[in-house]
C-alpha cells in the first residue's frame, strides 16, 4: 500500500483555492499510483476558521468541496478534514471531521474526539466531541483514522481529557494509524509533537502516518513536519518544516523501519524560517505585496527588515528614518548601512516639523507642565502618522518592529512604535533578538555591529537608555519567561533567587500594561505562549497590580 | 427559612476587596436572622478571571477567601462560588465550583456541569465539568446548588449540552433550587434569562433562588437582576438592574406565590444604564477618575460626552474641540453647546498646524499623488495625538466614540478616532444611537437639537458626507445586525429583499476590516453580539471578501 502525505498550506475561507490545490495533488497521487492521499485537518476550510463555522454558508461551502474530492476519488482513497454539522439536536452544532473518500463513495466519516480549548485553540466553542469511534477496512489493512489532538492524550501524566480514542480503536486491531493535523509552531513543538506521537506507536505498536498543514493563518504558524512512524517508534521519515510537499511511503517499508530521517531543529533557524513563512502568508493571503517600516537604527527594526527583505523581496520592503533632535548620529548612520546591506529603498523624513507643531498646538493646554512621556510619546505618535501615510498613499503595510520584551512591561507608545499591520518581533525576547540578529549575520554581516552592541535606547530624550527606566534584559527576560511562558507567580520566582520588589514590579508591569496590548497587531506566534488570542487577561483586574 | 441574595459587584483578582464585601454581606444578613446567604459565581476572584485561573498563586488566594467565609460561617450558610483544583490527573486542572459553608464546615462541594464556551464565555478552556451531582439537606431542607449555565440545558430545543444536571438532582427530590451566576447582560438577555429559569422552575415544580453578579469588568457588563421564583414558576421577586443589593426571602412566602415584582425591561434604558454602569466601573476598577474625548458636533460623540458625564459626573469629563479647514461652523456650535449644556470643561484646538507640518513634511514621499483618505487618515491621527497628548500630560483615558456600524465596516482611522482606552457606542448601530439620544433628551434637551437632525459626516474634505462612501444607515444596519448578531449568510440576507450587490459589499467590508477592529479599544457589550473577545474571526482569511 502506497500512501502519499500531502502538507499544504490552506487558507481560511479560500474554498476554491484549497480545493484546487487538492485536486491537484491527488491528480499527481494518481498518476505516482498512491493508493492514499492524506490532506491535513480542516482542509477544506482552513484551519482556524473560528466563527466562521456558525455561518450555515461556510459549512455548505465545506460540503460542496467534500462533494468534488469525492468524485475525485475514483481509484484513490482520499482523506481529508472538514467541517460538518452534528445530526443530534444534543451538542454543539458542528463536528471537526475527517473523511476517507473512495471510488466516489464516503467510506468513513470520523470526528474529532480530544477537541483542544487552550491557547490558541478555541475547538469546543464550535464542535462537539465524538462518541463514536469506527476503524476503516481498505485494500486488506484496518485504519485507525484521528485528528490531531485525538492522540494526544497518550505518554501524558496529567492529560487533559478522560477518554483515549485510540484505545477504543484499538479494540478492532488496526494495521495503522493515520492522523490529520493543524499542528502549530513554536519553537518547542517539534520536538514535543515527535515525542506525543512517538508514545502512540510505542503504545500501540503499529505504524503512523501524520499529515500536518504548513502555512500561516494571521499570527499562528503551522509549521508542517508531518512525520511517519515505523511500528517500533523509529522516525521513518519526517517532512520539512515551513514548507508545502508530497511524500510517498511504501506501508511495507515503513513497517520494516530501520530507515530514519528527522529534520534539524535549531530554535534561531526554526524561528527565522517561520517569520519568513508568517510574513509571506500575512501578505500573500491578503494578496498584498509591500511592507513599510521605521528603521532606528537599532537592532529590533533591523532585524524585522532583514525578515521582512527575505520574506518579500527588497524590491518590496521600504525603510523610513525618522530622526528627531534627540537621535544620535549614529543611529541615523546604522540605518542606512542596514538599509544599504539589504538593498532597499529607504527615505530620510525628520519629524521636527510636526513635532514642533503639535508642542505650539497643545502649548496653553500643557500648562506649563515639564517634559514627560507626553512629549515622548508625540515624537513616537510624529513618527506612526509619518509611516502611515506612506503606507497609505502608496499601498504599504506597516510592520511593528517592537520586541517581547518590551510589549510585556508596555514599553511603547500605542498608536506610535506600536503601531502597524502585523508584529513581527513581539514575541522574541530581546535576548533572543540578539541570538536572532547573530543567526542572520552567521555568514554575512547584514545587520551593523553598532546596532548590535550599543546599549538599546528609545532616544526620545536626550541620553535615554532602555536601562534608565526597565532592569536589564538579562534580567527581565528570565523573570517575563517564568511568568509568561511558565505561568509561575510571584513566590515560585521568587524562589529561584530573584530580587522580591524586582519580581513584583516586573509582574506588575505586565498586567497593568494589558490595555496596550489590546490594541496592538497580531503577533507572529513562534514560543509556546505569545502575546495575543493564545493569552487572555482581563484589562480591569487587580491582581499582581 | 430565610435567604438572603446577595447581588454583589466584584472586581476581578481584588481578593481582598471581594473578600471584604463578603464578610460585611454575611454579618449584615446574620444581623437580619438570615439562614442562608448566596454570592455569585467565582466570587471571590471575580468573573471572568480569565488566564489567571492558570496560576497557582491565584487559585491559592481564592481558596484563602474561602477560609476566610468559612470563618465566617458560624450560624449562617453561606453559598459561594469559586475556582477549585481538579484532584484527579484527568481532564483540566480546576473545577469552577460552589460552596455551601456553615458554621466553620464545608458542607457541600459542587462543581459546574455545563460550561459555557461560545461567545464570550471560555469556560472549558480552564474547568472540567462535573461528573457527580448532589444535593444538600440544611435545617430540614433539601437544596439543589447549582452553577448559571447548569439550569441552561432545559426548556430549549436544540440544546448546547448532553447532560441536564438538574434531572440528576431531581432523584434527591429537593426541596428547591439555588443558582449562583454570573450572566452578563445584553439588551435581550434579562428577558431570556427569566425565560430559561421559568422552564426550570415549570419543568421541577420547585423554588428557585438565583443570585447574579452585577458590575462590568472591561468589556463585560453584568447586569445582576437576581431573580426568586415560586413553584408555580411566576417571578416573587426579580432585583433591580445595575446595582448592588442584598435582599431577603422567607422561603414559606416564596412557596405560596402569587406576589410578582419584575423589572421594566425598555431596551434603552437598559443600554444607557449599561454604559454607565460600564463606564463607571471601567474607571473605577483601574483606579482612574477623568474622561477624555473629542467633541466634533456630531452624535457619537454627544452622546458619549452625555454617558461620560453622567457615569463618572461633569468635573471628571473634559471635552475637545479640533476644527480643521474642512470643519462646518455649525460643527463646533453644536459642541461647543453640547458640552456648555453637560457643564464640562472643553478646549478649542484648531489641527492646521500640525496637519500642515505633516503635508510639507511628507510632501516628497507623496509624489504629487492627489488627496484621498491618505490626507484625511491624517487629520484623524492629528486629532488623536493632541487627545492623548492631554490625556498623558493630565492622566486622563481618552473615550472612543466610534458607533457599531462604522466599526462594522471600517469607517475610521486607525490610530485616529478609533484611538482610545474604551469604546463607549460601539456595540451601538447607528441607528439606535439615535433612539438612545431620544432617550437621553426626553426630559430634557441635552443633545443640541441640530447635531441628531443633520447628515452625519466625518468632515474630513470638503462637503463629506457618510453617504458618499456608505449606504444610509437605515439600510446598512437591518444587514448589519442580520450579518453581525443573526450570523446569516449573504444568501439569508438576499432572501429577506436587500439588492445581492449591496449585500455582497457590506459582508465583504465588514470581513475586510477585521484588521482594524483587532486594533481598537475594548467595546462595552450590550448586544447579543458584540465586537471583541465574543465574536473571533480571522483576519487573514478570503471568506466573503
Amino acid at each position: 500500500m502506497k500512501i502519499a502525505i500531502a502538507q499544504l498550506n490552506f487558507h481560511i475561507g479560500n474554498f476554491e483555492g484549497n480545493l484546487r490545490k487538492m485536486l491537484k495533488a491527488t491528480a499527481e497521487a494518481k498518476g505516482k499510483s498512491a493508493d492514499i492521499i492524506v490532506f491535513g485537518e480542516l482542509a477544506t476550510c482552513g484551519y482556524p476558521p473560528r466563527d466562521f463555522v456558525e455561518f450555515k454558508d461556510f459549512i455548505r461551502l465545506s460540503e460542496e468541496s467534500v462533494d468534488e474530492l469525492r468524485q475525485a476519488s475514483e481509484g484513490i482513497g482520499i482523506i481529508v478534514g472538514s467541517p460538518t454539522i452534528n445530526p443530534e439536536l444534543q451538542g454543539k452544532d458542528h463536528h471537526n471531521s475527517v473523511y476517507f473518500l473512495y471510488n466516489g463513495e464516503t467510506i468513513l466519516l470520523q470526528h474529532k474526539t480530544l477537541l483542544p480549548t487552550y491557547d490558541v485553540f478555541d475547538e469546543y466553542r464550535y464542535f462537539e466531541p465524538s462518541k463514536k469511534h469506527q476503524t476503516v477496512m481498505f485494500k486488506g489493512k484496518r485504519i485507525a483514522l484521528t485528528i490531531c489532538e485525538d492522540l494526544w492524550n497518550v505518554g501524558n501524566e496529567n492529560p487533559l481529557y478522560t477518554t483515549v480514542p485510540m484505545d477504543i480503536m484499538m479494540k478492532d486491531n488496526p494495521d495503522l494509524m493515520i492522523n490529520v493535523s493543524a499542528s502549530p509552531f513554536d519553537y518547542d513543538h517539534a520536538a514535543d509533537r515527535l515525542e506525543v506521537l512517538r508514545a502512540n506507536v510505542n503504545q500501540y505498536h503499529i505504524p503512523l502516518f501524520y499529515s500536518n498543514i504548513c502555512g500561516a493563518q494571521t499570527e499562528i504558524i503551522f509549521d508542517g513536519g508531518s512525520v511517519v512512524f515505523s511500528p517500533d517508534g523509529s522516525v521513518y521519515d519526517e517532512m520539512p518544516y515551513f514548507k508545502e510537499e508530497i511524500r510517498y511511503y511504501q506501508l511495507e517499508d515503513v513497517m520494516k523501519g530501520g530507515y530514519h530521517r528527522e529534520q534539524p531543529k535549531d530554535k534561531f533557524t526554526l524561528i527565522h524560517d517561520a517569520l519568513i513563512m508568517g510574513l509571506q502568508d500575512y501578505f500573500g493571503k491578503l494578496g498584498l505585496k509591500k511592507a513599510i517600516l521605521g528603521l532606528s537604527g537599532g537592532i529590533d527594526s533591523a532585524v524585522t527588515a532583514v525578515m521582512a527583505t527575505r520574506a518579500l523581496g527588497k524590491e518590496n520592503v521600504r525603510g523610513v528614518l525618522m530622526p528627531s533632535a534627540f537621535s544620535s548620529k549614529h543611529s541615523v548612520e546604522d540605518a542606512k548601512a542596514l538599509a544599504e546591506n539589504l538593498g532597499i529603498r529607504y527615505d530620510i523624513i525628520p519629524i521636527a516639523k510636526p513635532y514642533d507643531a503639535f508642542l505650539e498646538t497643545v502649548k496653553d493646554v500643557m500648562e506649563d507642565k515639564p517634559f514627560d512621556v507626553t512629549e515622548e510619546n508625540i515624537q513616537a505618535r510624529c513618527r506612526g502618522v509619518i509611516l502611515m501615510a506612506i503606507a497609505n498613499k502608496h499601498g504599504y503595510i506597516l510592520l511593528n518592529t517592537t520586541n517581547k520584551s518590551e510589549m510585556a512591561v508596555g514599553y511603547g507608545t500605542l498608536y506610535g512604535d506600536l503601531a502597524g499591520g502585523i508584529s513581527v518581533l513581539a514575541d522574541i525576547y530581546k535576548t533572543e533578538i540578539y541570538q536572532l540578529a547573530a543567526y542572520i549575520n552567521k555568514d554575512e554581516k547584514v545587520i551593523p555591529e553598532s546596532s548590535i552592541t550599543k546599549p538599546p535606547s528609545a532616544e526620545l530624550r536626550p541620553g535615554q537608555k532602555d536601562s534608565d527606566s526597565l532592569p536589564e534584559y538579562s534580567t527581565l527576560d528570565p523573570i517575563l519567561y517564568c511568568y509568561i511562558e511558565r505561568r509561575l507567580g510571584p513566590e515560585e520566582i521568587i524562589e529561584f533567587g530573584y530580587e522580591e520588589k524586582l519580581v513584583r514590579r516586573i509582574l506588575r508591569l505586565v498586567n497593568i500594561n494589558e490595555f496596550k496590548r489590546h490594541q496592538t497587531a497580531p503577533v507572529l506566534r513562534v514560543s509556546p505562549k505569545a502575546f495575543g488570542v493564545g493569552r487572555r487577561v482581563p484589562i480591569v483586574a487587580k491582581y499582581l497590580s
